[in-house]
């Protein structure tokens, strides 16, 4: 039973912590609860008190409890501390106060039993420490005090009373300086910015010191047994001779130091207290395994004697946090499905980039949206035809673009990162820098580019040019000066152990967007289902195919237009054939051609005349065509399904390609069954004439070359309209594939190439929680989805769901989604591992009825 | 009891047309119903027997019923005629085929009793319409024939039969011959273009024929009691003697013509058959109060004795029709509420029109014909897609084309006016300029048109290019150099009478929308019940003004920005001032500014240089900014409550100009009580932050005026999420109105501006069944105004819910707002009686429960 030390008002406020005693964490916090823990473990924790959230809630507004039955627990003239116990120890506290019970009095009994000098140094400590953090005096004219009378003097001056020799009013006077800093508005604010609610609590512990100074051997220190950075076990800490509570964390030199292990200078606790090393060890040894976790002990060592007075979470890096779950998994301490949700998904892209040395020095030119993750560095180009050229000499660049376009991908491809001046999140750059696992910074409104001088004046004035060696921190969302220290990724053996877990734990699938052989490859190197979703646009970007593709454009006649495509059929189906094999007989959802065909064609006068020339047409001629295929809004335009009814001999050629690739590639591997999926969607009889006509060139190349295959149809939805009629379109379609970008787009009214003018300010003034490029909008872009699945199923129970927009990769999309019952999410290859544990961790709270 | 003659398998297949036979107008077609009714009347009707829809199928399948019961009926040796009876007369039918019956013998009879000539015409005229329209012979080898013999010979030579002798056998041929005609691919294109459905009916009647030759006065013709162009009562029609059939109406010459009423030449019914006259008065009579119609009554006079042989609706101009229903109801014939019913509301277009100023100088650079009236200004513009841009950009166009042809249809809805070089009074343009009350001048054969240069050459050498604003004079068949007067519409007495009946029995509000003094007047007239939206970017438009509005783009600080909108307040409160004062106390409804600011600088270099100098800036601050405005899709970007919240100070200063007005306009009229509309809302927080800069605007005037006003603030919903979030959004919103232009575009995924080039394919494909920035698209964007609806009343049941987009006046738009619970619809001026009228009807047709 929890011994109650005190009721007031029928409420427990003090608990004196036994291993039976009613601690909970959330209403004593989280050192309170620990501290229990050891104390069930045996360790040798000094007497200590609970006080709880309700207790401190009291003592802040002035309702302080009778203190006496606390003290006589604590036994007469010890001295005592008292700690924070917050919720979750991120949350924060007030500083601990150590030596609660220094007096005239009692400082003259410790000269005694431990010398003049160790009660001297705990008397002046208490002193300085109980005027600056419980009076709230000036700390600096305790600094300079020297001597216990001097101290004493100055409190008298500053507060015109004695300095308190009773031991219950120093504690009652701590307890409500501690209470009311918890209420403090800063206090407050940075708890809640660590996710706390606006009531947190705090509860607080009353304990009997160890003194860790005085005769015989003393000290105080941590000791943790793995190694914060790495994960590995290994024994680390820190021991300081004659100290008390974290000093020897704190204090600076090396005075007193001690070893912790056995050192040649043979002075360590290895060596020097074999007995209390061998208790530590098996102490680090029981939390481990009881507590389930790596933890760091603070302890003190009196005369010889070992105390433990606290255990905390051991600090580590993300990489160590994955080391230290998987070998406590494997070591059975743990199951595997705790550890994999002991990983914070996002976190997985800071070990799936190279990083900038946080430790080095930053000369930040210019600031902006972190829009992909990752470092690089390399000298400025502004053209992609520069950064081709760059790459052909092995030299590398990051493009500087005021913002990119279709034209510019050869380009982000050939550089090793990308800052734009202007867009969101979702912007073209930020999206295919994604999709490339480049580093890229967008929307760094501080800069200027120079088209013209080739050069980007910052906001400090300083110009860079051409060629000059800059650093794009994509994490951070900063460019800076020149080169600087990188820490390259690691993936290791814990990480592959991990995911190998969270895949057998998930129930949603995760599949990769990937357009090129190279993206295929990442999908499969970081275990992706499939590819969902293959742009093809970018199959039309080469010169050979361009130049066949403008011809097209430029065709008056289907048979024209068909003999240009003609030339590009070949090219198309060696890309699909090479996608196929790549990815081993898993699916391929491939979205036939989208963008508007004006984004194909040249811009300015220089582009006309080459495009005229190498057509033999009049330039007036090309200008005027080009004129006409101007859009006012070509996010709202002739593209997508659009272009595949007006111009359909371009999606038969598309569909030719992938059904003669099937063939190809299922001669030498596993069968592949194709998926081909319509783009921009807004009506079923869309999908109804394109199926038609896509029926017929499958059994066209099925005549032709008496081989059989299957492939599945389905349908994009993009628009509101299609998700509101999926129902109707579902009567057609295998499967309905979400593209929440431009989703979102319509569902706000809102174009991701325009927004980032605006968008930061929307933030800030809370008109959106949050872009809804970069976290999908549950309201309104979320109930579309809902409403889509819902009736898509309605018509066809057996039609596959998905989501393909850049949302796919985040964590709470995938929750969204799966909740919706979708079958899977696809997402950018970089954050397939992201979305496979972010998966799995929803299938096992789930399962665990969280 | 219905007198069936005949059974055929239990079903009645004949019906001797009696007051108490069951005929059904669903069963018989009209013609028989209205038979039915004159002989119930006691019209001299001669004996007429109605074969069912039913019977008519059976024929034309072959199985032809014994017909000597109803030739017994009818009476030995008596002529016979078959008519059409369908179901709606609109529907058409085969011709009348009379005389059916003659033979040698017969005509051998009629020499005795009605002399040799008129048993001559009437064999001849026989073999002639039986050949050609029974046996399908070649008209041109019997139009030769003089005589019987010649004509008899004729047949027998075509068909190597002898013409047919007995009356039964003539008439089984003509009912089989006009069972199939009804059945012929033609026949039923030109029906279901007039709304008959796939199986719709074909009955026949046969009637025992009055013969109008022969001995004594004798003759047929058609008398009306209105003049079908005005609706005014008045006697007219045509007789000829010695005629039968509609013989009066389509034989050429003026021979044997007889006046109906009291002639000087003494040669008129009136006159000479006094009795006759007086007995066809009151059939008219009878026919206007018991039919309740203004009827054309076919009679035939034989040897002075009077028959009717049927009695149609007269036809009518749309100006006559709602003279006459007027008129009726007027006469306590019919309802206020039956003559609302009878007015097709779209026809009111044509009604409406404006007129040139005939006092006004006239530059006339084309002459053709005067295919559709009204006149209208606007820029020219030579394709479809231009006059699609153009209306999307609210910029009134004329389009001109050599001839139109279907892929232009989108392109006449957008356009004010149309002119084409070729074609006449039924050419394509005609016909649908017609139909959409569009002015429209075709076969303008004296100007050329260069597609390439996109120019007019007139006769005198002048040339016109695309923009050059010309005017059309519909009614005058001129094209006019420039914009001139125009007078309004005058729209009489029995319209505005109609149209106070429609308000009376309407439960749905109607206003217009209008933008300026011109609109507001137009409103006003037209009896809306105030303004539904009012755009406030035209006032924007005046050369001082855009030029403080561009100081506004560029000034960097806030206070600047707001020196440069002071300079426009003045003028935006007088704008608003006489607004109110037009409106004379009804609600008008404000627009916040909505356009990117993008929209008013000027484009290309000179503008720009323009620019900089009146601002004084160096041109490349000007070119830069202008740059840097650019948008992707302005659609999409930053306009409406996105320019309101980054740039405060424009809607801080329209509001200032809304209350200020408001107080001016409350103190020499009715207290005012504006509205005031965010626009593009897509979260709750707009409207939030909007309110709360306008309250204390409001807060400010009151403050520094003294005077009190209220106000009412509301949330334009455009973008597919406002929709869904209505519930947020409603907390806020006293109103929300419905924008379907935007909220079609967002819903789609399609511009407007943009989707002129695919939407006639897209129509003729059936993937859209209508251009939905035409009709309202139900399920998709009309399920959005039904959610929004449904969630905005959900929070706040006394929220105003409209529509104020280009739907706003449609009768299928008005249905689905009705029925979605909306307060009002707003529409353009000219469309306020339209949706008047089509609201009355829904409300009457509804307590009717129909």
């Amino acid at each position: 039973m929890g011994a109650a030390m005190q009721k007031n008002d029928s409420e427990t406020v003090f608990t004196l912590i036994t291993p039976s005693a009613a601690i909970a964490t959330e209403r004593h916090g989280g050192r309170a609860k620990c501290l229990q823990r050891l104390i069930r473990l045996d360790m040798p924790v000094p007497p200590t008190v609970a006080l709880d959230f309700d207790a401190v809630q009291a003592v802040a507004t002035g309702q302080l409890p009778d203190l006496s039955s606390l003290l006589e627990n604590m036994g007469a003239d010890t001295l005592i501390s008292v700690r924070p116990s917050s919720q979750d120890s991120d949350w924060g506290g007030p500083g601990a106060i150590l030596n609660i019970g220094m007096s005239d009095k009692v400082h003259g009994a410790l000269v005694k039993t431990h010398g003049k000098a160790a009660a001297d140094a705990l008397y002046l400590r208490f002193i300085q420490s109980y005027s600056t953090h419980v009076e709230r005096l000036d700390p600096d004219a305790f600094a300079s005090a020297t001597n216990i009378a001097e101290a004493l003097e100055t409190y008298e001056d500053e507060t015109d009373e004695a300095f308190p020799q009773d031991r219950a009013a120093q504690l009652a006077a701590v307890l409500r300086s501690m209470a009311r800093a918890w209420q403090g508005t800063t206090a407050r604010i940075l708890r809640e910015a660590k996710g706390a609610p606006a009531d947190a609590g705090l509860g607080l512990v009353v304990q009997k010191m160890a003194l860790g100074v005085g005769k015989g051997l003393c000290g105080s220190g941590v000791i943790q047994f793995v190694n914060g950075a790495t994960g590995l076990r290994e024994v680390r800490g820190r021991y300081l001779c004659k100290s008390q509570g974290r000093d020897a964390l704190t204090e600076a030199g090396e005075r007193d130091v001690m070893y912790l292990t056995r050192d040649e200078r043979g002075r360590s606790i290895e060596n020097v207290l074999p007995q209390n090393f061998a208790d530590l060890l098996r102490f680090g040894d029981l939390c481990r395994t009881r507590l389930r976790e790596e933890m760091q002990i603070e302890f003190t060592i009196e005369n010889e004697q070992l105390f433990i007075l606290d255990a905390v979470r051991v600090a580590r890096s993300e990489r160590a946090n994955v080391q230290i779950a998987v070998a406590l998994a494997e070591d059975g301490i743990i199951t595997p499905d705790v550890a994999v949700c002991r990983i914070p998904p996002r976190v997985l892209a800071e070990l799936l980039h190279s990083q900038v040395d946080p430790n080095d020095a930053r000369d930040v030119i210019a600031t902006g949206i972190a829009a992909s993750p990752g470092a690089a560095t390399g000298r400025i180009v502004f053209t992609a035809r520069d950064a081709q050229a760059s790459a052909a000499h092995d030299e590398d660049c990051i493009l500087v673009r005021r913002e990119t376009s279709p034209e510019d991908i050869r380009g982000m491809h050939a550089a090793k990162g990308v800052l734009t001046i202007r867009g969101g999140i979702t912007s073209h750059a930020a999206v295919i820098a994604r999709g490339l696992g480049l580093p890229c910074v967008v929307g760094a409104a501080d800069v200027v580019i120079s088209q013209r001088d080739a050069s980007l004046t910052i906001a400090d004035g300083r110009v860079f040019h051409a060629g000059d060696r800059i650093t794009i921190d994509g994490a951070a969302g900063q460019a800076l000066a020149g080169r600087v220290n990188m820490l390259p990724p690691e993936l290791g053996d814990s990480f592959r152990t991990l995911l190998g877990w969270a895949d057998a734990a998930r129930d949603i699938g995760v599949r990769a967007n990937a357009d090129t052989p190279d993206d295929a490859r990442k999908a499969i190197a970081f275990s992706a289902e499939g590819i969902g979703l293959c742009r093809t646009e970018h199959m039309f970007i080469d010169d050979d195919r361009l130049l066949a593709l403008r011809e097209m454009i430029f065709a008056d006649h289907s048979d024209d237009r068909r003999a240009a495509l003609d030339r590009i059929l070949p090219m198309q189906r060696a890309d699909f054939t090479e996608l196929f094999r790549i990815m081993l007989g898993k699916p391929v959802c491939i979205r036939l051609l989208d963008p508007p065909l004006h984004e194909f064609l040249p811009h300015g006068r220089d582009g006309a005349r080459e495009l005229a020339e190498a057509l033999a047409l009049p330039i007036s001629d090309v200008t005027r065509r080009i004129e006409s295929l101007r859009e006012y809004n070509p996010m709202l335009g002739m593209r997508g399904v659009r272009l595949g009814l007006t111009v359909p001999e371009i999606y038969d050629m598309q569909a030719r390609a992938i059904f003669e690739a099937t063939i190809e590639a299922s001669k030498s591997g596993e069968a592949v069954v194709p998926e081909i999926m319509i783009p921009l969607i807004s009506a079923r009889r869309e999908v109804e004439i394109v199926k038609t006509r896509i029926q017929a060139v499958a059994a066209a190349v099925r005549v032709e070359t008496g081989a059989d295959f299957s492939y599945r149809l389905g349908a994009m939805v993009e628009t509101p309209r299609a998700a509101l009629r999926a129902g109707d379109i579902a009567q057609h379609a295998e499967f309905l594939s979400f593209g929440t970008n431009d989703l979102t787009q319509m569902t706000y009214g809102l174009s991701r190439d325009d927004a980032g003018r605006f968008m930061g300010e929307y933030v800030r003034l809370g008109v959106y929680e949050e872009d809804p490029f970069h976290r999908l909008d549950n309201d309104g872009v979320g109930e579309l989805l809902t409403i889509g699945a819902d009736r898509g199923r309605a018509t066809n129970a057996n039609i596959t769901l998905s989501i393909c927009g850049e949302h796919g990769g985040n964590p709470e999309s995938i929750a969204f989604c799966r909740n919706a019952g979708f079958d899977y999410v696809s997402c950018s290859p970089f954050r397939v591992p992201i979305a496979r544990l972010a998966a799995a961790q929803l299938a096992i709270k789930e399962r665990q009825g969280a």
